[in-house]
């Protein structure tokens, strides 16, 4: 390897966002990536964000998204600026030649998300949505365990679930329930993790149709605060999900198989940052006189050295490296990945919009 | 209490069914209940029956089942016949006087239903349909959290699963999917108990609406092997439910309210006989940096001296000793649950037939 190569990747974060602070944190604690510059509408509030982010003293201070973007010397921007911005500032960042990793939800719609996905190809550019969970060591034991013909068989139904209590200001005045901000509330940020999780057990096939299943909850401002939904695949198997603002804290995946089942009760964020706890059964039966399960079922407790954001942040900066340091190309299975849940998020907000019919989905 | 009060119920049983070998088992190990009659159409299979089910010597082997219903020292009868017969043997047992234990299914339709309920309150009877988990003082721990307004709040949305795996000869020769005998198949089955599970977490309040989520899997002689649906309440809460014949064995229950929520998952049958674990989580956030879970879940392990299916006896035995010794009236909350339950299964059953379409659901 070259000497080049063993550069850390620089890090531009467009606006001081809340999450921009936990994803600070990975670039500082991911071992090939730097925090590089912070840039503000307000260079006052950039400045605050840097000193109390542990931004190296020779961070860029920037009072301008732009300014991020003209800077040559940042690889990559992380965007976690309000959805109804991702189109304009995403677009633009890849036309300056910064690869990018785009906070979910990733766009308005999928129309939004294909001209910032071509964007980033265009100019051979790295693509990462920022769904920390899929780089946690958990997640790919997890799939290992799905992907087990004897294991678990074929995926034969799946729940998931993403929820938290929104407070009262929240409810109507958070960013995320803002309609020209992020206007698909609940949907596209709890619900854009149900659905990825769907996705994910299914091995990313994407279902038939979605329809919701019930008439959903608004704030005033129109805006979703909770939403239930089920997705057909072809062979008429379901999944469904819940996704709310209103309720309490919930991460559930029960996935059901021919011959297993996976059970994770907080796929988002693990209850603890250094471990986490993924359950299965496979092949059980009643035992004699149906008194018990033979066998149990199993428990497994998967260590984390650095928290999956910061492995997201890795992973990304690794891909990233080899682009800009070896000969690789930009990995595009991250953008397929970010369409196809993007494009169920869109059917199942059609379906909510046009009175809970069955929405086809269209890839 | 008078001496009288002391004496054991004598339980007749009709049938030698598997699930009947459970049930002596859970008469011989309740303290106020003995088990004193089987009736087999075939004699000899009654005596086996009772040779290898710890009958004591004394008990009484009948060669039909209207030799134990005749039999004037039966209080009660287990009735564990195929669905189809349920109609005329606990309607004759209940005018022959016998305090009825009936299998689940109870009947192929709540019409049914309520001649066998109507029939037990005529003779002032005590009716319980034999689900055994609704017994384990552990459902009894988890409703209590349920009902909790601050640890739970109101219940938001509710998914429960109950399916094992039938081998192929299971699939089409079973009692428990053939037309003439449980027409309800899977539905009746393992659907019974997820659509109880769902009621119970909605403290028995009915649903509005009841509608199959996919055209559902039949074997060759058309029973249902696998549904999910969905059921709607009036003030647009959820519930969702996987039944199935052809996936590995699971027993979830996931539901979730505004301040907490609740994981199970084995509802039906606990993994262990003697202790039973539930997890709740309640008024959790993301904690600083939203890193984790704050305050992190619990879990609860419940003993249980017996299991619960002779709890399920236990109290069984208890009503129909206050009728018998004492001056109680039948506890008629059993009937009403199990009538709730039935008109749901009713009204899956007739989503299914016409093609998926919302149901309304009547008491």
């Amino acid at each position: 390897m070259a000497k080049e190569e063993t550069k850390p990747i620089r890090f531009g974060i467009l606006g001081c966002a809340e999450i921009a602070r936990k994803v600070s944190r990975a670039i500082t604690l991911s071992p090939n990536s730097t925090l590089y510059a912070i840039g503000s509408r307000s260079y006052e509030k950039a400045k605050t964000f840097a000193a109390s982010n542990n931004f190296p003293s020779h961070a860029k201070i920037y009072g301008s998204y732009d300014a991020v973007l003209d800077d040559p010397n940042v690889d990559a921007v992380y965007v976690p600026l309000p959805t109804s911005l991702h189109l304009r500032w995403a677009v633009l960042a890849a036309q300056k030649k910064k690869h990018l990793l785009l906070e979910k939800p990733v766009a308005l719609n999928v129309g939004e998300l294909d001209k910032i996905l071509e964007a980033c190809e265009a100019n051979g550019l790295q693509y990462m949505d920022s769904t920390m969970w899929m780089h946690h060591p958990r997640t790919e034991k997890m799939f290992q365990f799905l992907s087990d013909p004897n294991q678990f068989g074929s995926l034969q139904s799946v729940h998931a679930t993403f929820s938290y209590r929104g407070s009262p200001d929240f409810l109507e005045n958070d960013i995320r329930v803002k309609p020209d901000l992020d206007s698909l509330g609940t949907l596209g940020d709890t619900g854009w993790y149900c659905i990825r999780a769907i996705l994910w057990a299914a091995n990313y096939e994407l279902p038939k149709t979605a329809k919701a299943l019930h008439k959903p909850k608004y704030n005033k401002a129109g805006v979703l605060l909770s939403c239930e939904a089920s997705l057909l695949w072809e062979d008429n198997r379901v999944a469904t999900f819940y996704c709310s603002f209103l309720s309490d804290m919930s991460m559930d995946i029960t996935a059901i198989g021919t011959k297993g089942s996976l059970r994770v009760h907080d796929y988002v964020i693990p209850n603890e940052e250094n471990e986490a706890l993924f359950r299965t059964s496979s092949n059980s039966d009643f035992g004699e006189l149906s008194t018990g399960w033979n066998p149990k079922p199993s428990e497994f407790i998967i260590k984390s050295d650095i928290p999956q954001e910061a492995l997201m942040v890795k992973e990304f900066a690794n891909l990233v490296g080899g682009i800009k340091f070896g000969d690789s190309k930009a990995e595009n299975k991250w953008g397929i990945i970010s369409r196809k849940t993007q494009v169920v998020i869109d059917a199942v907000k059609a379906s909510i919009d046009n009175g809970l019919e069955s929405v086809l989905i269209r890839y």
